[in-house]
């Protein structure tokens, strides 16, 4: 019998399924295995607590090289009243670990004896002689590790459910045993379903999905300690598909179908685990992850431990979701199985750099990107797209918006939990402002300086903007003054009147129009623009690219209405040029190096100057150092020059470090 | 040519050996490796960068089920005032993920449309209507994911140095790839030598030395991602060993030396380094871990890659020193060999719990327990040994007094590098005071409540003192008042007359004599130990048993003078037992568990009443409410109950709840 529950609270679904789990008896350690004591059971989880067999030491060993001695004979031995002792039966030479003798219960070092001959001379081997001289007392087990100083038989010396670490194992060995009971990795099946996906390597037509989430699943299921067999993709055909969960939930602890992005699969799903067993859960209240299905499936025959049931989950197809719904469901069932606990991510508290909203009815998983910049520790949001997997690559924390809340203000404080340690947060230098391809180079250049370039593009205004604001620690801005025909300075004196800034260039490069290859409709310049069946595509309000466009247009006199599309704008250079090589659109403005990127003509136009605008106070924090280096860095100058249209002679030049109002 | 460096600061031995690395080339990714893009690449450190190859998506996809239309044919739509669109050429069904007809530019979702008949009637599949009636308009580029809306071709998606994740995995198939260029495991010869060594698993005699250190080198080189080969034991014989020095640096990439525990065996390696190569280093100021030897072997010829050297660490043999020479020089060294940052371990502030002090020529690395009581985070010292190696599993970081600093005082402020997570210190209940065994095994019962009990062992009066300073959640007490023959009350009015407090009993216990097997010496009670012929060994000064004992001395007339060995102290009742199973004593006072522990015979004397004492706003804090859900808990009950001695029937009851002054 189904109860079928749809769009439910995730802690309302997380419970449905933990009840089914137990009533199968799956909510326990799965499997058991003994493996013996060596250096590949790190990372492994004890499934039985380890107590000692054995003392460490397991005799009382000297902890010196030196003559062990009776502590009562060495009293009253002072540097100026010096004792004999003989060799051997009151002084006898031990090395390090050595045992000690039975009537033995201190250790001389040997470097605080006179090694003496019988006729009282110097020894030669201070390890033989025939008698010691000493010159301090000592107290009885003095440089001795009595029996059991490190571990003493029967006592706890790790618990079930401890990820062995090197360390472990040391002590494990110490304490007499040979081998470990570990829990065994639950095995998972990994479907991918749907007649659009082709595998990883096959060349791609228009409408073919790479099908790479069953290598995201198979990898969350290694890292987290399972063992992941990833099947080869089933077409959406009803009876094949269902013939393999068949089989799949016969031979394993876990299976994982991933639908293809349509929602006719996930309902094809949600009916084959109603045909093969219960449907629990269709829908959760969390995005993205939405469309998740969790049941259980009937085995055929019940596996080598009993079980009569194998969980199923059904991962939406959108490669966040799919990630996410990992992360959510996967995770914490494996370290169920595994006897261990669960990940906890660390939190930590940053501010929201602009206003969002939120779907109140679920729970939304933002991924977003941090830095401290000054005081402050900022989490400016990643595109918030489900199909969008860089979101999560580049994600340095989740935040969860809880449901109800549909939205948040900048400013906002925001719990986030980590995927990096808090120390990699330090290391985040923000570029926000215009987009440079080039700063894709210095983000590259820059790892091996523990330092992490993050840029968003939000146009040169948007970054002196968010300079302003102490959102960023560096604007890239090149902005034309129409006036003055000078870059940046008058912007500056706007925007940043009262900030110490230092403005330093990074490059010159050209701007110019990028048409499709071959220039099939013969544009040359800015008043082509205008011809009915040229379509444009802008970049948006307060891109430098945007600017230089209208002081152009300006200058020759051309009206934006008379440009179709005027008004779409895109927000990088890449992102116009991908515009073109879709059809999209017929011809933008952009730099030359996002031409060759997509394949597409250039022609040149004008040559520009693009900076890095930042305070003073950052200019000179350790923070951005390596940037300053870097900028006088060969090889970087070098991998730069190799992109089209960019000259670097003047990388690192100060145009201006100042006051912007005192201009 | 040797430069001979003895007892050096750790970061000139770093320094020098990093010169000697970068001279022979030996400073950057040392091997690369393409491997195929599947779940195993997880974990593994990108040699390269990766660059886009293929927009993500690579054409315009529709992100919704629905009709794929012009938006400029919706204008006007709205609830009062459909629109009829004729499929298929002005609406054409596709499904989510589903390439976007050339001539279409915005997709209405299949549930925001009525499907028709030619007539005007609805028709029965949504998905092939004749024409669709729509009520609202849509601006271009709604519900479409446009071409690299995730990616765009030639972006960087990944640099050098980044150690892969499974969502890593994704974006770069996205993106076009099918293999990866990755670095390789370096490859380490461990080699254990020492003639008093044993492998794990051979029986043990007095005076051998379980040989696990390889194990724990070999663990964590596999954990930073190198492929450790561990070699068996050599004996200490010059030739043997320099033979297969030599062998190992031919074959390996890095050789790892581990000396038996005595001088000797270090003097040995230093010696060969010199022979085959050059030593570098003999003797860092770092405690523990001073032996460390640094230096480079001649390979006899090339490896593949040309490398003429291979490096070669003589790793000191106490378990704690082999241990944290791993983390402090190999760690750092794979890390650069496979191009991605050193581990950088997160850094708290916590407060000393007790005076320590500290040899001064040395960097000391002292291994901390940390746990939050109230608001302070409190570091407790654990054992200094460098033979000690579950000071180092036990550890929750390492606290580093920097040469130069003699000791710090209770409370001081101090930084640890954390071993395991912020989150995981909330979740520390300390319980300091008198030692008793059952307290292991609620540690292990309290793990799956995602609680980890830390017991220190200070004696029933050190406790109460420990709560009085805030540096406790609970003492173990049982400390008879010799007046009113009752349990603890008498001591926390004294102790702590004015924190409200709870006293819950935790057992009841059997104390008396622990002698040797068969009882030797016939001792039958407290009048034997002022024979001649027994040597009694004592608990410390304010231990519970220590009271007990001194109570029925006091009441039997025995002088303590009279007992010999009263004066020898031992912290637990394991160590008491330990003592006598070695024969250093023949008689202690204890509990009925430790002789049956160490295979001993217990003359039972006394019952005695063990209580948990608390502040009670810990008592009745989140923290603590797995350990009375636990009192009440069958199967921590029986556990108990089959220790020897034990009588849990009044566990969990209040002895006392409110301010102790007010007795």
């Amino acid at each position: 019998m189904s109860v079928y529950l749809h769009d439910i609270p995730l802690p309302e679904a997380q419970a449905h399924f933990q009840k089914a789990l137990e009533k199968a008896g799956l909510w326990s350690i799965l499997h058991t295995e003994t493996i013996p004591l060596d250096e590949n059971a790190c990372g492994r989880v004890l499934a039985a607590p380890v107590w000692a067999e054995l003392s460490s030491p397991h005799y009382h060993a000297a902890a010196m090289d030196g003559f062990a001695v009776r502590a009562a004979e060495t009293s009253g031995a002072m540097p100026n009243n010096p004792l004999i002792l003989e060799a051997p039966h009151q002084a006898e030479y031990v090395d390090t670990g050595d045992p000690m003798p039975m009537w033995a219960n201190a250790v001389i070092p040997i470097e605080d004896i006179e090694p003496l001959n019988l006729d009282g001379s110097l020894a030669d081997d201070p390890r033989s002689p025939d008698k010691i001289r000493i010159r301090a007392a000592l107290p009885p087990w003095k440089y001795v590790r009595p029996l059991g100083e490190d571990i003493i038989a029967t006592q706890l010396v790790l618990a079930a459910g401890h990820k062995l670490r090197p360390v472990d194992l040391g002590a494990i060995a110490a304490c007499g045993h040979t081998q470990i009971i570990v829990s065994k990795a639950p095995t998972v099946a990994v479907l991918p379903t749907g007649t659009e996906l082709v595998p990883v390597g096959t060349p791609v037509q228009r409408g073919d999905i790479i099908e790479y989430n069953s290598i995201v699943l198979g990898g969350q299921v290694k890292c987290w300690g399972g063992k992941p067999e990833r099947y080869t993709i089933t077409p959406d055909d009803f009876e094949q598909l269902k013939a393999r969960i068949q089989e799949a939930a016969d031979s394993h602890d876990l299976v994982l179908v991933n639908a293809g992005s349509s929602a006719g699969a996930e309902d094809f799903t949600a009916k084959l685990v109603e045909e093969l067993g219960d449907l629990l859960v269709h829908g959760v209240a969390v995005r993205p992850g939405h469309p998740v299905i969790l049941g259980m499936i009937r085995r055929t025959k019940p596996s080598p431990e009993g079980h009569t049931q194998t969980p199923i989950i059904g991962v939406p197809g959108y490669p966040v979701s799919a990630a996410l719904t990992g992360e959510i469901f996967v995770e914490p069932l494996l370290a169920r199985w595994l006897g261990r606990a669960p990940h906890e991510p660390i939190e930590v508290e940053a501010s929201l750099t602009r206003k969002i909203t939120s779907r109140s009815k679920d729970d939304d998983y933002m991924r977003v990107v941090l830095g401290r910049v000054g005081e402050k520790l900022l989490a400016a949001p990643l595109s918030r797209g489900s199909g969008v997997i860089t979101s999560l690559v580049r994600a340095d924390g989740i935040a969860i918006l809880p449901r109800g809340v549909q939205g948040m203000d900048a400013g906002s404080p925001l719990t986030v939990r980590l995927y990096r340690t808090p120390k990699e947060l330090e290391q985040t230098i923000f570029v926000i402002g215009s987009h440079d391809m080039t700063l894709d180079l210095l983000a590259h250049h820059i790892i091996p300086h523990q330092r992490r370039l993050v840029s968003a593009n939000v146009g040169s205004l948007g970054g002196l903007i968010a300079l302003r604001r102490g959102e960023t620690h560096i604007a890239g801005t090149h902005l034309l003054d129409a006036e003055t025909g000078e870059y940046n300075l008058s912007y500056l004196r706007q925007y940043l009147p009262d900030t110490p800034i230092r403005l330093v260039t990074w490059a010159y490069r050209k701007q110019g129009l990028l048409v499709a290859k071959g220039n099939p409709l013969s544009i040359s310049g800015l008043a082509d623009l205008t011809r009915e069946e040229v379509h444009y595509i802008n970049r948006q309000r307060g891109a430098g690219t945007r600017v230089l466009l209208d002081y152009h247009l300006g200058k020759l006199g051309i009206a934006s209405e008379a440009i179709q599309g005027y008004h779409q704008e895109e927000f990088t250079h890449l992102a116009v040029a991908a515009a073109i090589a879709s059809g999209r659109a017929d011809c933008g403005m952009g730099v030359a190096a996002a031409a060759k990127a997509l394949d597409l003509d250039f022609i040149p136009l004008f040559d520009e100057r693009y900076d890095l605008a930042m305070p003073l106070k950052f200019a000179e924090d350790d923070l951005l150092r390596p940037l300053f280096e870097l900028m006088q860095d060969e090889s970087l100058r070098a991998a730069i020059s190799t992109m089209p249209g960019y000259d670097v002679s003047d990388m690192g030049n100060v145009q201006f470090e100042g006051i912007a109002s005192s201009l």
